[in-house]
């Protein structure tokens, strides 16, 4: 594939901030009062196309988050982003920025908002859905976005190569699935810690009717509530409908087993987060500890190097990539093969501000392109904020429906970011 | 021990930059052209005390990690931060800012320069250097400066207090012996890459005449280079002395055991960042593949959680610490007592800008009150950039002189940093 050449002349950045913590949306045992933020990047060419992008973070910090956006404007401007895969790894490889991380944290993030802006802006230019433009690339093609270094004992280039070929003959069968019936979807609102009871039993009801295929609860503030909460949802849910349990990073090991031991009987799908994001160890441990029970993580995972152990240690049976923490897609690519090598199936985090807009795209490449497989697989969905999304997420009988306009659905309308500024916009003026 | 109340009035942030890449000082297989940086951080109070403290970088981003630090501002503003314990808790723990991290990359060294900062403060308050004041704390003191989350599955508060407890009747005789005999040192200066032959050559016999205790080779570029490099330094300093190796993250793991392998008839002291500091699994799996040549690594690692890791995987034998990667003195602290419970010796990251003068006070800390050992210990040192240093570190006959000045000698001379300020400074003015 190759488009017109074209250059990159613009990119502005905003700090863009929703007041959530006012309705306690979003509430767990970690984050009890979060402002979902987006820092987001527009990246503009001289012939009139727009790539939007973002890093999401729930409040403070998104200062600083913008910020570090905005120091990757000298390795844009004037270039032509066609090879996606060079600029990349230019980005991540840059010799004195790597000393922020490597590929951690604030500038690894800042790299993600910029690397998917500029796939948003490729898709554009392409006229299709990132999806598609993903699934049409050329297993070849594909193994040139990934940056194998830090991989090659897990999974090489050759074995990527094969995984990609294998998906090949059924590619068009599944998009033509993805198009009648969408990409299954689980849902988290019900599950919020700051919800009474009843409206966790009316939510509850409400994800059964709407035909979602599993829901999840947050626990980890106090067991009690959580066995009350558990039970409440369990009785509305009936006993064999997947439900999912959250503890986003509160526990150590020992108090991870006890914990999720004493929630045994409500039969809990997976454990999410039990522990740090970066205790790969740990999490081999609470897995050891909790057996059969499944543990998945994710959300705050690094980069591909920590799925990496994750995956050789045995830690996690279902993965959480998120669209906007790691290096973009292309880092993205490189953990669905290593999933997919290891046979574990890939469950989305979303739900913040626009993850569920992007992470669909990744979902939905992976069932073409790398795994070939729905078993086993949800995408998270959360009922947040999608009003503000050119092209939001639309979700019918449960399933995410395949986007078709053109880019990554990563663009928000403009007056939802002039009002959402922050400090200036109209939403914190007054506060 | 008590001072008398006070509070932070003033927090002022400097980008500082020194054009080291001019010289090829500090040029490795990762870093080629680093420009040693300091985002730099003065704490004031009102009743006439200055704190000082950074984050070490090597150039681009400097700004965004000056940024980071700025947003911790309001942290600290109008307090009496003398409970460093709580108020590093509070840093590391702020529901919104962890989401950047949690406690990794840009935001955990932004509060690294923060917590430093404040013990530097605090030391100053109490007239006292630092690895004093914290040799001068019992045991409980010590122990509730640490965060053990995610920690006790390797090292409980009750385990650290013995360990601690160990150490008190020697005290007072590692003092003495600190104040007569300085700590052992490394010195990294002979093995920079961008350095011929000849140079090296010179540097190596320098090393010996200055009487320090072992040398240190940058390796990874070339192979064929390393071989000759390597017996050059082996034929000036000797069968005997201990040389080790770094190569700066450089290899996967099966090109580290190859390319280790290949220089092990010069009985390199130590494999210094094989691979990804994020890899623990990799860092395990080279250090079987080497033994018995042991595994360091540390000046990358983000936090103690990694750490906690590698030695329960038995991955390294020699903890490379780091002053101002990780969340600044109360995390090292956590660090130094899990070194302690697993019996692996630290020989502390230093150079750059600023790390020699903060570290010495840390593993001076950990001889009198924490591992009572030094065994096997050394600190790096490089002659780079002390002249800028109000109390610039000090090396006799190979070892660090032990400091005496009051604070943690992270103050710089207020023309150093007028001068280095970036873009603005003079130094940089003509660029």
């Amino acid at each position: 594939m190759t488009a017109a050449p074209y250059r990159i002349v613009e990119m502005e950045t905003h700090d863009i901030r929703f007041p959530t913590s006012r309705e306690l949306d979003g509430s767990d045992a970690m984050n009890p009062d979060p402002d979902y933020s987006a820092a987001y990047v527009v990246i503009k060419t001289d012939d009139g196309f727009e790539g939007h992008g973002f890093a999401f973070t729930i409040g403070r910090g998104n200062d600083v988050q913008t910020a570090a956006i905005g120091a990757l404007k000298p390795y844009v401007i004037g270039r032509d982003a066609e090879d996606l895969g060079a600029l990349y790894k230019e980005l991540v490889n840059d010799s004195q920025l790597r000393w922020l991380g490597p590929e951690k944290g604030v500038m690894h993030m800042a790299i993600s908002a910029v690397v998917n802006a500029l796939w948003d802006l490729k898709a554009k230019r392409y006229g299709k859905p990132l999806w598609r433009l993903l699934s049409e690339m050329s297993p070849e093609e594909i193994v040139d976005l990934v940056d194998f270094r830090y991989l090659s004992d897990a999974l090489t280039p050759d074995e990527a190569l094969q995984i990609l070929k294998k998906a090949e003959p059924t590619r068009s069968a599944h998009v033509a699935k993805l198009r009648a019936d969408g990409y299954p979807a689980y849902t988290t609102s019900p599950g919020w810690l700051g919800y009474d009871d009843e409206k966790l039993r009316r939510l509850c009801k409400e994800a059964l009717d709407q035909g979602f295929k599993q829901i999840k609860l947050k626990v980890g503030a106090d067991l009690e509530d959580d066995i009350r909460r558990f039970r409440t949802a369990r009785e509305v849910c009936g006993p064999d409908f997947p439900i999912a349990i959250d503890a986003n990073q509160r526990w150590d090991v020992d108090s991870a087993i006890a914990w999720v031991s004493a929630l045994r009987e409500f039969t809990p799908h997976w454990v999410e987060e039990p522990t740090s994001p970066d205790d790969v160890l740990g999490h081999a441990a609470i897995a050891r500890g909790i057996s059969p029970i499944p543990v998945a993580t994710g959300e705050h995972v690094q980069n591909r190097i920590v799925f990496k152990q994750l995956l050789q240690a045995g830690a996690i049976s279902y993965l959480q990539l998120d669209s906007a923490r790691v290096g973009g897609v292309n880092e993205n690519i490189a953990i669905l093969l290593l999933a997919a090598k290891f046979g574990v199936p890939v469950c989305p985090h979303a739900g913040g501000v626009g993850l569920c807009e992007l992470v669909q795209h990744l979902a939905m490449f992976d069932y073409v392109a790398v795994s070939g497989s729905l078993e086993g697989r949800v995408i998270e969905y959360v009922d947040h904020l999608h009003e503000h999304f050119a092209d939001p997420v639309v979700i019918e009988n449960g399933n995410y429906v395949a986007p078709s306009m053109p880019g990554f659905s990563a663009e928000m309308h403009p007056e939802s970011i002039a009002a959402h500024v922050y400090p200036g916009g109209e939403v914190w003026r007054d506060q």
